[in-house]
């Protein structure tokens, strides 16, 4: 990757201190050899493409002209990743994905094509609705986009306000926006691009309503790419970040669609207007679970992006003086800044063996749902909408963290990092905002509760509050079975808190959704414990096991990175664990020395740990992350592409600030 | 402000519901009535100004566009700006400042020149040089920046590697940028804008080093703006946020001087290049005093701006079911909500409280400086770093979190709360880096916990400690006298427990410089409790004052807010206050349910207590938040003003889609 680059000397230093092999780390991240060897491919095939590389950075354009450009890159793109796809097996999808960031940036305006688009066909179409789109979506000769969300309405689905009424006399359906709050908006892709989008909208036949429903909604011409008649399109402006996701809005005012384009493997409405309830709606919760369960792999991947740029750094910048008379010291020498950094690193292998653990739990749950079995579907659903909302929520922090590490510097698009914050923070809302998900899990944690009380047998991710009722509290002893146990310990006591606050209210008189919302930030934290409890377990279960497969000296450093994640969320939480678990006083300070040992474990192992991420320059796009370390030679070639630096004098000066200084002379 | 406009019906019905009356804390907030009358005179002034509208909002435009732009709306500010300084005695400078949000949206290109480049030479200039160079600053004749930190240099500014190198032949200083990480790099204004900057550089005489100084360079030509020979000047691209200040990059190629050219109030460099040494250095301790007190006011501006959106935002969404079959409630209504934005409300006013008192002693310490007394320098300027470190981050995750709490229309810029954020988080790296500024803070800690032990009678700001070490711990009892003491016992532990962990390491045979940095970690834990019991014994004091002079029924929402505010801060760091206090599990059992009836208490007055922080919508910028809660409408007219929606097709539809999906048929 870097051959025939001057590698900084500091970053060269690092990397003969490190203490294991950092391929076979990679190897390990990235699920076997094979698949680093096909990202690296992928990788050289899509960025060798010259029409793909910017000569003004996107960063320059107005909001148009990013878009334009994105548009370009993304047809290309598109192009070269269907030709891959044909000519490869691929081994990981995700790893193609990623991939993509080297060349768009930012968000793709095709992005929820491939993302919602096509999968929502697949998984609510019947066999001949997707005989009819999936082989013309598949190859782009249509270009759909998902829109659920509505200007009014994003948790609150049954609350959607977009009709879709039948006409049994023409066999259609009429679609209607009845009032502002009904528009269409957010869908990626909506805004100038896509020319077909999933609609989904509340159902009308002879004035009664059936819930909400899927249809297929042409919106553009295919020819002229004109909204079609009845139809109001548009995009919905800037953002914090996803600039060229060419979010949208979508108004319809008696727009005509036929019967068939109501998507119906679940509910259907036959010709005469009769409808016909589905039979297994709970098969939509897969596709929404398999979602969140990604956002768990991208967390562990932005955390990865952001932690390389800032390790990277801190070993190429010099500040202060950590002695008198010495040179100024790596700020990676710094124990504050060793405190920022080496949790991103933990935090990232610990999403990364999460993510692993709910993918197989995943592929079990649609393995018995195609047998009829539904019994671990509540359970996954309640893990993957805690764990979506701590994880998403984390990986910002971390990102963050990362960015302020690095100063004023982190602060520059150069940097890369407010574009990484974008992602991440983003994914704290969408498929799910943070507090509805944590609430949601809530409820599944009551019922959990109700049950441990009754004495009967619980699910996995649960079964701690049995073991917790027997009183089962083992002596603390700082081991990772311990600490796991502590915030097992800790979620069950604030899950028992917040179900006696809900009993408490009732006893009081009140409804019990008046005490439900009485108790909801007792049981935001609950959820928020529980996520802790099965992040820690997952994380410390997947080291054990892949630490017997791998190099003992490599097992060292997993073993020291899942330490350091134990150790800095027990003393994070201290005040809950002295509280709920049995942890005392000395135990605590024992951990913070622990601590302190831990982060010089890893200090010459720090850029070695970030290399083995394996996230190209070209993916990475960071004047202070690249894998040379010429950080400031790249700042400077970043600055000098601003269109500013093109000429000496701005025209500004000439027409408003040379009249402006003229006049003060007056 | 809002009359004409039709006012949503919710928000009419919340300002019913309050139970103070709003203008009284406007003026108490703005310091009187008359400042808040100018305030509003002001704007009116300004907002009526036609040219000052954009046609095309900025976010829309190219980087180099929206620097053109900013830099005509800038000259016609400052022009409104010095014609009202002339007729009008200023009340409140922080006021008129506020009202620039309105025009320029982001940081305007001439921002430092009355931030720095004028405080500075009316700080370090000579008489004469006052006299030769104010003038024209004022006139703004000639246009200055402050240019200090460096490509490679931030904080340790006694690293600095530009050079001045005194010629005594010619009477001159010979400037040099001699490595890449020389450059200057940040100064706002700097990139095309400036035609003079305060230059701070080592000082050179006859091969020796003299330390650091500052000069004032003339950079461009002032009738051409072209840089003079010898200077290379330019922008140094986008960030993260202030996308119009124009911060730039400057070397400089063996740039020549005159002698008169380097400021000196304090140190001298004669005609034979004799060096005379200053004798009040301590002196320019004051300004970054100042600086940072601001930044403790601006977070406080800030986090109001953040919360009157996002609070009435809250209270105009409606989402989901309290009950089954009831309408969907205001999202104000839901406790987790008030959980997130009530406490932003509480810390814009701990922030105000601090502020003023703060002001006050900077005002006492400047009198003494003036009568060459220097006693209460070090003590302000230990309070002033931990605050501004603390006070610039809580801000930044306060508006982040009221970003949160408006779900996905947060993420939009046209709710403005992205570039709040920008602002907020901004502070934490700028004029002294968070951590930095925190382990500043910690070194007066030791320093006064080792005066403790000794017996000696300590500064008001740490005078706790000496309390501490008499063990003059009375039972906690839930007032807010008792939290806040109880905040000093935690910081009194963690400086203590800091300070032994560096006696531990220096017994064990570690360099003092060694231990310190082993240490740091809980070194900065120290700093922020300290911080934090500072702003809680402030924010009691001062309301407790204030609450004196107001109607009953103001006095008590301020009393609402500040006890909310000290038992959000109990709870959040209940672990420490378990270790350090003597709080028990029965106190803070009654306190979460203290916080859930606070909650209740605040909640009619919510949309009164933002509309009291009298944000114009011009000035807030948001469609969110504007007063009449026209959310919706606002967010469609925003979207309307897209150049993309201004056409039906892109012409990138034509020149990039309809070739790849005609190729994808083939």
């Amino acid at each position: 990757m870097a051959s025939g680059l001057k590698i900084n000397e500091d970053l060269a230093r690092e990397r003969q201190k490190c203490t294991f092999n950092v391929t076979e780390l990679t190897h390990l991240l990235d699920n076997g050899e094979k698949v680093t060897k096909q990202k690296k491919h992928f990788e050289k095939t899509l960025f060798s493409i010259k029409e793909l590389q910017d000569e003004v950075p996107e960063i320059y354009l107005s909001h148009k002209e990013r878009y334009e450009n994105a548009v370009r890159k993304a047809c290309i793109l598109q192009k070269v990743r269907r030709d891959y796809e044909k000519e490869h097996e691929i081994l990981s999808s995700r790893n193609l994905f990623h991939a993509e960031y080297g060349v768009i940036k930012d968000v793709s305006p095709f992005f929820l094509h491939r993302g919602m688009f096509v999968p929502t066909i697949m998984g609510q179409g019947t066999p001949e609705q997707q005989a009819e789109w999936l082989p013309k979506a598949q190859a782009m000769e249509i270009i759909g986009t998902y829109a659920q969300t509505e200007l009014g309405h994003g948790t609150f689905i049954r609350g959607l306000e977009t009709t879709a009424t039948y006409d049994a006399k023409t066999e259609e359906f009429i679609l209607n926006s009845p009032h502002i709050t009904s528009y269409k908006w957010w869908p990626g892709g909506l805004g100038t691009t896509v020319n077909h989008c999933i609609v989904v909208a509340q159902l009308y036949i002879d004035g009664k309503n059936h819930g909400i429903h899927p249809f297929i909604v042409q919106i553009r011409d295919l020819e002229t790419h004109n909204p079609l008649p009845g139809i109001q399109v548009g995009e919905i402006g800037p953002k914090l970040g996803f600039q060229t996701a060419n979010n949208g809005f979508l108004g319809f005012k008696n727009f005509r669609i036929p019967r068939m384009n109501m998507l119906m493997k679940n509910a259907q409405v036959l010709k005469d207007g009769t409808f016909v309830k589905g039979m297994n709606e709970k098969l939509t919760y897969g596709t929404m679970v398999l979602v969140r369960v990604n956002i768990v792999s991208d967390a562990a991947y932005h955390t990865a992006m952001a932690a390389t740029i800032a390790v990277r750094y801190a070993a190429v910048r010099h500040q202060s003086q950590l002695k008198a008379n010495q040179p100024e010291a790596q700020i990676l020498d710094y124990l504050t800044q060793q405190h920022k950094l080496f949790i991103a690193i933990a935090t990232s292998h610990a999403f990364e063996n999460l993510y692993r653990l709910l993918w197989q739990q995943y592929l079990k749950v649609v393995e018995d749902l195609g047998k009829g079995k539904q019994d671990h579907l509540p359970e996954l659903h309640a893990v993957s909408c805690c764990l979506k909302a701590t994880a998403s929520r984390d990986s910002a922090i971390m990102a963050e963290q990362c960015r302020l590490a690095c100063g004023g510097h982190g602060f520059m698009t150069a940097s890369n990092l407010p574009i990484i914050y974008g992602f991440c923070t983003a994914a704290i809302t969408y498929e799910g905002e943070h507090t509805v998900l944590l609430l949601q899990t809530a409820r599944y944690l009551m019922k959990a509760w109700t049950s441990a009380l009754e004495g009967k047998v619980l699910a996995p991710s649960v079964a701690y509050l049995v073991d917790w009722l027997k009183a089962d509290k083992q002596r603390w002893n700082n081991t990772p079975e311990a600490m796991v146990r502590g915030f097992q310990h800790v979620a069950a006591g604030k899950i028992k808190d917040a179900f006696d606050a809900i009993q408490k209210h009732v006893k009081a008189g009140k409804d019990f959704e008046d005490a439900w919302n009485l108790a909801s930030v007792q049981l935001i934290k609950a959820s928020e414990a529980h996520s802790r409890a099965i992040l820690c377990d997952a994380y410390w279960r997947e080291t054990v096991r892949s630490s017997a497969t791998v190099s003992s000296s490599l097992a060292a450093v997993l073993n020291h990175l899942l330490q350091l994640y134990l150790v800095y969320w027990t003393l994070e939480t201290v005040g809950d664990l002295l509280i709920y678990s049995n942890i005392a006083k000395e135990d605590i300070a024992a951990l913070k020395e622990k601590y302190e040992e831990l982060l010089a474990l890893i200090r010459p192992n720090a850029v070695g740990l970030v290399d083995a991420f394996d996230i190209s320059d070209e993916v990475l796009q960071s004047a202070l992350g690249s894998y040379d370390g010429r950080v400031y030679e790249r700042l400077m070639e970043e600055a000098m592409k601003s269109p500013l630096n093109k000429e000496p004098v701005n025209q500004s000066f000439h027409k408003y600030m040379k009249p402006f200084i003229k006049a003060a002379k007056l």
